[in-house]
């Protein structure tokens, strides 16, 4: 990225100590900053993630994002415990992706006592009222895919041309198209895989448990891009 | 343990690599088996953890044994997906910990097909019903405080000994009380260690997210002990 946009590197782990170790590999490597979900083995209880966040937090060479994923963590931060975590300076903002915009809006809320801290949202879908609810911007899958179109709902969402994002955000719908190709939990991340790697950007190894898509969801996938192409949604 | 028991090693990580890792320590510290849980962040689809299976077994030292751990894991290993891993020798056994017995009936009947395969039930209160339902052991948390006790019962079941099962099945209950100590989902993890220590059997540190028991629960702790004691559940 070559500077041009922070860079944040997840480093969450059920252990306490490969999560340290992941982030002092990330800050050698240049990042900006880390972010961490709630530990996703046996699920905390809310004083025992502010615990984990209070402890882990000092043994960090970089600034942290809270990353709330509940649907994989099985654990929100709740809002009382996020609150506690923004009287730790160095942690300065939230990847939300609970898709729960009342959530949103409580978080939001919340840090009117941090002027540093970045609220950020993870479905694309949601960008658009995140930013027009005084969110900072997204940490989007498809951004991978379609940069300029989640550049330009973000200026217009920040614009209040809502003329603009109405228009947008029908776009960047047509995107969820790609995620409805896989049968299973997975079916996002190897669709956005999938995609990039029809679009010649990379590889569409994925890590384990999971395999690239077979040869008939991959043409499922290109007849998508060739629509998407179409639709202006990604570049031709 | 001294050769007394087998003694299998949790390998489940949501990194592939980390999982061979774990079993290279655990076949050099000279462990007789690995258990291994479905990966539990992103979830995967039955053929997706099949694929995984198969595609990890023969990088294990040690054989294996599958672990069925869905309030954790997010995840079932499906009868269909437990029939397919039996074609795969090293595969020896399941430990299930869904607290479902009709699965167990289930994994019980398709097992009939590999005479070399140990079916070993995870929660304490549930031992006695699988051994009576044709399962070879347990794997439970309440061993730990208990054995005399959890011996009994499964010697009382592989007897069909009713008379003494039922007795001793309400002695594996009282432990539960330790259980109900602490608030969160961790409270059966942390009333385990804490009670070994209040016996003078191990510390009581736990792996992050979490801490010990504080005073107040470790003294609620010591007085159910004494009240175990009393009971016959542990020992004097």
């Amino acid at each position: 990225v070559a500077g041009r946009v922070p860079v944040l590197v997840g480093v969450t782990d059920t252990s306490f100590v490969e999560s340290v170790n992941l982030a002092g590999h990330a800050a050698d490597a240049g990042a900006q900053a880390v972010v961490l979900s709630a530990p996703y083995y046996f699920p905390a209880g809310q004083p025992e993630l502010l615990e984990y966040i209070e402890r882990i937090t000092p043994e960090l060479p970089l600034p942290l994002f809270l990353y709330n994923m509940p649907s994989l963590t099985k654990v929100t931060f709740a809002p009382e415990t996020v609150r506690r975590a923004m009287d730790l300076e160095r942690i300065i903002g939230i990847k939300d992706s609970s898709g729960d915009m009342v959530y949103f809006h409580t978080i939001r809320q919340l840090a009117a006592c941090r002027n540093d801290w970045t609220l950020l949202m993870g479905p694309e879908a949601l960008l658009a009222e995140s930013v027009l609810a005084g969110g900072q911007g997204g940490v989007n899958g498809g951004a991978n895919l379609a940069p300029r179109l989640l550049v330009s709902i973000y200026e217009a969402a920040r614009d209040r041309d809502m003329v603009r994002v109405t228009a947008l955000q029908e776009q960047v719908l047509e995107l969820r198209r790609l995620y409805e190709v896989g049968r299973f939990g997975s079916s996002l991340i190897k669709g956005i895989k999938c995609a990039l790697s029809c679009l010649g950007i990379c590889s569409d190894v994925m890590a384990a448990p999971f395999e690239r898509f077979h040869e008939p969801e991959r043409r499922e996938v290109q007849e998508i891009l060739i629509q998407l192409r179409e639709k202006g949604v990604i570049p031709s």
